[in-house]
């Protein structure tokens, strides 16, 4: 089978990346520009400032476009190898070089950077082809500005979400954020997290435990921060402030969701007094408002023991398929996933995301043509 | 059936308590009992200095004396209500103040309030009964003064191990600690680590997105810490370095295991080159290194998910039951956990407990004549 005449599938988790700040300087006021020329963007994209990343510098070692400069930058390399190999209804892009805004000191600066960036993807990427679509970078520092570019770039139709890291200063419940909340549902867009900045810049520490030596080791803290999030979200009756909410956790991993909803509905159900506002298990408030997406996707054995997984965690209901392309644990769409049901596989696949981005079904035909 | 006759076991978690500091002012040098005297022991038990706990004061409401004053502070209650109301062969003590001694900003001070706890324990608990094991206190912040406390306590028969909390201002497979497992390998004893300490005193934040507002998003930072324990503990060549060296997570929870140790093999196939010393699946260091307590135990629908997350777990080798009295969450030997093949709960209630702590078998005759 040619891949294109494969199963149709969205792709929640593509990286495309700039060559250099000064794509996005026609947007960029000229005072951050002349910091830029002298100082770098400031910002890190291995985690900490001082971890490693796996792959070959953190990519796919084809991803490298011929002249070697940035894996991710090139559009046209990002098309063959992904948009045109694979029969994809839709890509979500998720940037990588200014995700990590909300780690800076200066709050103005790191807005600015986070809209310079949000037009450029949309320029230089969404506009170019019709699957691409785009989740908006804001900057946490200051939650108003961070509406207010909500409200701006979150009026193109290819922006489909705004975007965090995972890595924060606050969990994402507490009121400090509930400006961005409100933007969020004037404008009906899913508040996205990826995974990233834990322990990073003004971030605290990774862990309980402090820093640890390895990239191995920080990856693990991935998961603490989706649990820390979920757990602020709930307890803090996020959603019930917002009833329409819809969150993604991007790259934060799936298969310790189950367990830990145990856990929470457990530690509810005996400590509900103290937060009476909660009216429902935490699972409850999960299954409802938040997703997950699938890479990096673990590989156990037997296997049966992951599909167990994916039901106890209603993967039918939160989990979207996401490769991470051009990372180097791309997952790719035929090989990732255990064998499930094919309803299950369905909405994993495709309908899970299409609901949550609120986006149209393509005919196949289409897509095909494209 | 009266609960003497009932199923014996080893109760791995009890918090006996002081009613005051004065209680261990004999073995205290005179400078740190003015200091007390005006400052108090500067101790917070509740978790970052801000947080509640759950029941009565955190403690189960019948554990508080007559007097009204501490629960957990009389050698009679404990007995009544835990020694004599169950087949207890034996019960490890972990104490409750003093146990943040390591998030102190005074070494000398937290290494003086470790020594004099260790020896009020020896000398009010564990000689008053044979049944009462108990672990001697360590306090980080010098970890040649642990080394050395470690080797003065650990004399004493009734010492079966050295307790540190979970919430660290490092990760525990750092070199900075290697003195601790240096004494613990020459004692022969293993390295107990309880939950508590997460976000509190001098260690950083508890979760990767800062402090949460409620204990109940505090609770779930616990396993946060055993998961970048055990990341570091097994990805510094801990446990190469101490082949001998056994560790165990009290109140820390099991159920996330097999998913975090799916995550940790996978992440090791794939990066394993970065750190090459790992030489086999970290599943393996944890089955054959580390133990975990069975409190609190979370009682999932249908109560088979449970038992196939205890199978995963391999709870045969690596789980042991424990109480936590007399706080609030208190579990029950025979209501916490799910129903299980026979030889397995017998490995979880009694022989995983006699092999980590050295424990002889007691003759079930000498334990009613207790």
């Amino acid at each position: 089978m040619t891949a294109k005449q494969g199963e149709l599938f969205i792709d929640c988790d593509i990286h495309q990346r700039i060559k250099s700040p000064k794509q996005f300087y026609p947007y960029l006021p000229r005072v951050y520009r002349e910091d830029i020329d002298q100082f770098g963007l400031r910002l890190t994209t291995t985690g900490g400032g001082g971890y490693l990343n796996g792959g070959a510098g953190g990519y796919r070692a084809d991803s490298y476009p011929d002249d070697g400069t940035i894996a991710g930058s090139e559009f046209s390399l990002l098309k063959e190898q992904l948009l045109d190999s694979y029969n994809i209804e839709y890509g979500i892009l998720g940037g990588q070089d200014v995700s990590p805004v909300s780690t800076l000191p200066d709050a103005d600066y790191a807005a600015a950077v986070a809209a310079a960036y949000n037009d450029w993807m949309i320029e230089d990427w969404i506009e170019k082809d019709d699957r691409l679509k785009g989740l908006a970078v804001i900057a946490l520092q200051n939650p108003k500005k961070a509406a207010e570019e909500i409200r701006r770039s979150g009026k193109h139709p290819g922006i489909v979400g705004a975007l965090v890291q995972n890595g924060a200063r606050f969990p994402y419940g507490q009121r400090y954020y509930d400006p961005i909340f409100e933007a969020l549902a004037e404008m009906n867009l899913p508040f996205c997290i990826h995974i990233g900045g834990e322990g990073s810049g003004v971030n605290g520490q990774p862990t309980p435990a402090g820093y640890p030596s390895y990239y191995i080791e920080n990856r693990q803290s991935r998961a603490m921060g989706c649990q820390a999030h979920i757990a602020s979200m709930i307890f803090e009756g996020l959603f019930d402030r917002y009833p329409d909410l819809q969150v993604v956790f991007i790259e934060g991993g799936f298969i310790w969701l189950p367990t830990f909803l145990w856990r929470l509905d457990s530690d509810w159900k005996a400590l509900r007094n103290q937060t009476p506002w909660v009216q429902k298990p935490p699972s409850e408030y999960v299954f409802d408002h938040i997703r997950f997406t699938s890479q990096p996707m673990e590989q156990p054995e037997p296997q049966r023991r992951l599909l167990s997984i994916f039901e106890w965690g209603k993967a039918e209901r939160t989990l979207m398929f996401a490769t991470d392309y051009p990372h180097w644990d791309f997952d790719s769409p035929e090989l990732s996933l255990p064998a499930m049901p094919e309803a299950m596989r369905k909405r994993v696949m495709l309908e899970n995301a299409r609901e949550f981005f609120k986006l149209p079904a393509r005919q196949l035909a289409d897509a095909v043509a494209d």
